[in-house]
């Protein structure tokens, strides 16, 4: 097949270069049937240490499984229509009659299928995502303790509010991506196999063995995996659910910062842009744009996946030991993991090129700072006993708004206020005149949280 | 690409065959960047009409698109990181000087995809999927009739309640596919193209061309497309939205279908089963079974894509003249196109090999058919002027069920009913003392069904 | 219950003054029981029509229906456990031993509760939420006429592209509107009810009736609604999912409005704002705050609705003849209602009272006018033969970001571009000159908008 | 406002009784406001132990808000169209001049509503919902515990598989909901409040209070709250996202087991039913009918509130230091809760009066216990060299089907397996011979995961 005579854009558009070569050994089609193979070798391997068969034939099935490629198991599988049989006929036709019986010895499909699925969604994260996000927190660590001083008016409604700084603005991704890693990691590590058989309990491993339980737990520690509570033909659907979760929210917080930088980019704003190569093509027929483009898809990626957690809240809900209607469903889980390491990649690249322009970070400031000032003035006109600081305050932006007057020059000149104003502490009246101060602890809240994460994260 | 290098279980899974024969000319990416060169070639075809450009050049630049391969295009979209600037590249390195300017003029990128995704969804759909869905309406239309007089219990809650025919079971989904039918068929006839420039405004055009609205009709009629009433840089958003609305509600019907059937299928029930072919194997360790798969899938199907449509939703939503948050998540569209080719072609086939067991059904019919006679009966009662008829059958069910006995018995037994029972038509009776004759309009209203869709449908 | 010891947003906070009396004849409980009873009362009205029952009884029967209230009916059912069966005690109470039988005979629960829940989403639909849109649309109309030679810069990506007018802006949301209100009206117009017994086979009604299908139709005119295609103990669920798609999708609509406007009120862009009232807090501590709260709510509603869409899909699926699985579900949809609802009204309010601010949309406009002639000079030499006319336009529009020159000037001094200009035609180079009259068709096409959706919906 | 006034189904129908006992102290709107008026005056009394006012102030306006009510808040709300500044208005208005200043002092109307909805959602899941759920887990494991022995053919597919136990069904739920209850526990745990002003910097408190951030761990800690790592005008949207999955993905499980159960309860299965009150009624026109309506109820209340998980999800996004759109979506946060509890209640009630149908569960077995040791005959088979044991014991199975007779006995004279058959250990033939004790570690298992899980949540 042709590249671009698929029909999903992960495959057409988003995987290739680094990412294809990142995500193939785990997430592709060619990864589900090797990992599905390293499931049957552990399960012979067990077989042979407790002396169910010779270590000779679990070798036989080992080289034989090495061997056998996707292509082939799907060849069969058109021909018998059951996809783990056709991987078993698969390793048995490269074995001697002695070692077939060995091949898939009492496990069912689904312990194959639950445990390897399992097994190759927490290395992908373990050894993809999470990376990727410990980088890009490391680039947004950077950018908070850079601008950690940078002044920023505050935002809300998209409304000029109160100053901080933009290491401050970062500061909250640095902290909510933080938690997500977290999140992730812990969810990954909680992933489980099962060797339980076809409805949960050992039916068929009894047979042989005196402690099914506890061969489970063996055959599942030579891939470095466990088994959960309970199982039935299914591992739990919980443990993925939250994974997917975790994942899923990291998204969002992707989106979100996406969100912002682009808004920070439109063109009234201005307070960051991405640095763009020389190349590089801004629209077909506007030359001059310098588009969000990337932060954008960041966003779009979100819209995309957030809505397929109800596939897997879906997916939680299996009749008796098992129904099969999350047979296709589940499958596109590993999407999801695809999807954010692609958005995890291109927002660590955007982030790290990102430029803060510091004229307009000022320009906008100065905008609003006649009535930045509004704030601290009502509450230390309140704290003061003025009896009606809000409203008074509230009065006096609206002058400062229809006469252009400087709300501060308003309220130092405002002779009702003067019994207050000569209360205040230097410190206090330095800020009444200088909005630009007015930034609470935007700073030092900065370095305690890249300190904290750093720490958390194991960030140097 | 190794095709089982593939991500998306579409690509790597479902594709192939004859579903990659159907679907590979609209929804693969090589026919994307094909309708795209039509539309190109639609656009420098309209202008040689006008007189703007000769029809040389226009012969030039159709030659030339033809030769464009996707590959190409993305080639160039590495380089310079725009996709349709790159294709018009493609185009322009292979026609003279002269032509050079006539490639893409006026035109924004937004034109040329938001008018070709149209395009190839709508073939896609007319040519494609709304064939696999009348050959399974076909399908179930000829169960129906073929069924019309085969007794079933009707169920409700899972519980049997009053009798129907197995041909009336189907008739519900003759009616209800028949009717998404419909409303694909018109939401397909409704996607629009668009030629109006960056912001909607006809800006570059109106430089050139004296009526920018008609010529924009001129160029859309060449690819059978009209406009909308208003664009600005994307065509509106509602008319893929309610496509892709009649589409997943389709879905919805094909998984009602599917749950019924694979229900149906229990073992405990048996009242249809699928024909397997005789290398199929049912289940790895479980040798007799006999799993609805295919059922099972299309229901899994639907769980994967019916969230999608919160995508759909949220790509509503684009500020101002348009951001590009639906960059990625709208190349998803096809993807929903795809699912639901891929579940009719599958329910389309299992369906046309599904087999009615009469002896279970008559089976399963007979353990109910002592109770099912209370219905009538309390309506009857009712009818004649008993004042409690309703809890008067309830009590006599709970005796039937405690002592064994037949309903029917213990209600014709019964003295203080007499006086009621006595005048009953002979008609009611009979149905009272055979309750299998109890399916009041099941297959007249079958077969009414059956004609109705066959003529609104124009299938023989 | 106090008010506010509602647990629903919808209850407690949403739902008051001039919305409680709009929704509360329609989507209350005590609207749901209202229209129950007139369905038992159509039913035996036909009844009596039909001679089957006495006028006289059916005059009883209607005149008991209007004494029964919803609380009477909640306490019966607390004690049987059973909704429609509660409702039908209530009525039979009040009657004589005569009529009693009459009271919902041959009728199956959800013949009452299918078709009512139709005929009250219908009238709630027809009589409150389309005149709240077409209120909404001729603010959006007059507004569009009124400002549709407003000189706007139109917006892409957030970033600034091509001019157009603020009316135009307006006709975007005129025509969306537009097709929405009617894909609404549709949809309701579709809705329909059944009496076609428990499994949708006419059972019951059969053993009495000779043609149970026409008198389904005869008790259903009563109300004027009309029955499906088929039914089985449920109306087909695709009516009611396709109208609150239908729905959901203008609730998108408005939501895409309410982010262009809140957009267009930040800080620094403020090209639309609201008038406030006297007494209005914009924030409690930042008494210089107008935030957008309206629009924000109006973006809030959709957040909360649109996911809902899925439970609507997943509604459309009930196994066999009925499950129950919809029974909490499905009483959610008129919650959908109430939402649109709310949001249309809110919408319309602040419509209704924004304000353009000429000054700050012109301000906008002279930010980027030296390079807006990017597109047109693009173009224009690229008619006259350049041949590599975006290049070059792009080098000029970086250029003048350099130096701070005017793009116009850079263009019009190029000697290597003179040959180009000088064949340029008055107009065209008029525009390139003044790139405020760059804006195309925008007000033409605003005035076509208006004038089509005028006629369409009938508003003068 | 009556009762059946209200739109929504939560009010007016699934809040009675001791649903509303249990819920209105923490999700109704009186219970909010209650919660809002907690944190102001945490917020005064920790000014009056830093001595920034006396504690006489405090008190005054502690005596002040225990006097405020809901309805006065929204009456003055609709004044000013601000709900905080209301409700300080409304204290305010209660205390003398001097502690007027003191009312809200400092804080912002989201470090109240944050920290007051933090809290009211972690007391209604810590003082409702997990004493639900904690008693739904104590009944299944009584269940569990109580049928561990009992046997149940195992389904996979709706299809009879292998042979379990009725307490290994009820297992798989022991252990998933008490995975949950873990969860939710957790992340109701997390939730954080905050005071840190407008946009997280503590502008406004650190004009009076050297160490702002210490300040606010002081002020949460006297309603037992913490704050989170970072924050800006909102509490970090995570905690709360992760609370309301762990919640969704719980009632996923309840949706799992109500599936179960009502397919259990379906007419030709009947291995579990619902003991009914004598006066309950089944059906309106089935009186013979019992319906599983609460599990029904269970699956539909999942339906409707796993798709606003995303609503969760978008609500994760929130523009620069905040965007308010999230203002009406995060209000119905509570009604997830609500649900969960509602459902959990309903659950609990019909598990505890459960009843298990042995002779069904027998029936049902020996229906297919003929084919049931085709899995055990495959895998002794193979274990034994035979080349082809799947295939043969398919092929068995097949001829089983056809001729009516055992496969035991098919199994047990085919000449050409002897050699294999006499090589079984007693136990192994004994299992052929008895399919019923094929349960392999059914029984033990069942033991082992109530013994768990009794441990883990301190279940005596």
């Amino acid at each position: 097949m042709d590249k671009y005579d698929s029909i999903s854009p992960l495959d057409y558009r988003y995987y290739s270069g680094e990412i294809f070569d990142k995500l193939q050994p785990y997430l592709s089609e060619n990864a589900a049937i090797r990992y599905q193979l390293m499931v049957e070798v552990a399960l012979v391997m067990a077989l042979a240490e407790k002396r169910i068969c010779s270590s000779k034939i679990a070798g036989e099935i080992e080289a034989a499984a090495k061997k056998v490629t996707a292509a082939e198991v799907y060849e069969e599988e058109k021909r018998i229509k059951h996809n783990i049989r056709a991987l078993v006929n698969c390793i048995r036709r490269k074995v001697s009659a002695e070692a077939k019986p060995y091949v898939h010895f009492t496990a069912t499909s689904n312990d194959i299928t639950s445990t390897s699925e399992s097994m190759r969604i927490r290395d992908a994260v373990v050894k993809v995502l999470l990376p990727e996000l410990a980088e890009l927190e490391r680039i947004l660590i950077e950018i908070a303790e850079r601008e950690k001083n940078t002044l920023q008016i505050g935002r809300t409604h998209g409304q000029h509010a109160e100053p901080i700084t933009f290491g401050f603005t970062i500061a909250s991704y640095v902290s909510r991506l933080g938690g997500r890693i977290l999140k992730i990691k812990d969810a990954a590590d909680e992933l489980r196999g099962k060797f339980s058989g076809a409805v949960g309990a050992y039916n068929a491993s009894s047979l042989f063995i005196k402690d099914a339980e506890k061969f489970e737990e063996f055959v599942l520690e030579k891939i470095r995996m466990k088994p959960g509570s309970h199982s039935t033909q299914l591992v739990e659907a919980e443990y993925i659910t939250d994974l997917m979760h975790a994942i899923v929210s990291a998204m969002g917080v992707m989106a979100n910062i996406s969100d912002d930088m682009r808004h920070l980019q439109r063109s009234e704003i201005a307070e960051v842009y991405e640095e763009f190569g020389a190349e590089q093509v801004g629209s077909s027929t506007m030359p001059h744009k310098r588009n969000p483009i990337n932060f954008e898809n960041v966003k779009s990626m979100w819209k995309e996946f957030a809505p397929r957690m109800i596939t897997v809240y879906a997916d939680q809900i299996s009749e008796h030991q098992r129904d099969l209607t999350n047979s296709a469903s589940s499958r596109f889980n590993t999407e999801i993991v695809a999807a954010a390491v692609i958005s995890a990649s291109r927002l660590k690249k955007v982030m790290s090129r990102l430029k803060v322009d510091k004229a307009s970070l000022k320009n906008n400031f100065d905008k609003s700072s006649s009535v930045i000032a509004a704030e601290p003035a009502y509450i230390l006109l309140a704290s003061l006993g003025h009896p009606d600081a809000h409203e008074t305050a509230r009065k006096l932006t609206l002058e400062a708004g229809k006469t252009g007057k400087g709300f501060e020059d308003l309220l130092l000149k405002d002779r009702k206020l003067k019994p207050y104003l000569k209360r205040l502490t230097k410190q206090q009246l330095d800020i009444l005149k200088n909005p630009e101060k007015y930034t609470g602890l935007a700073s030092e809240k900065t370095g305690n949280v890249c300190r904290e994460w750093r720490g958390k994260l194991g960030i140097k």
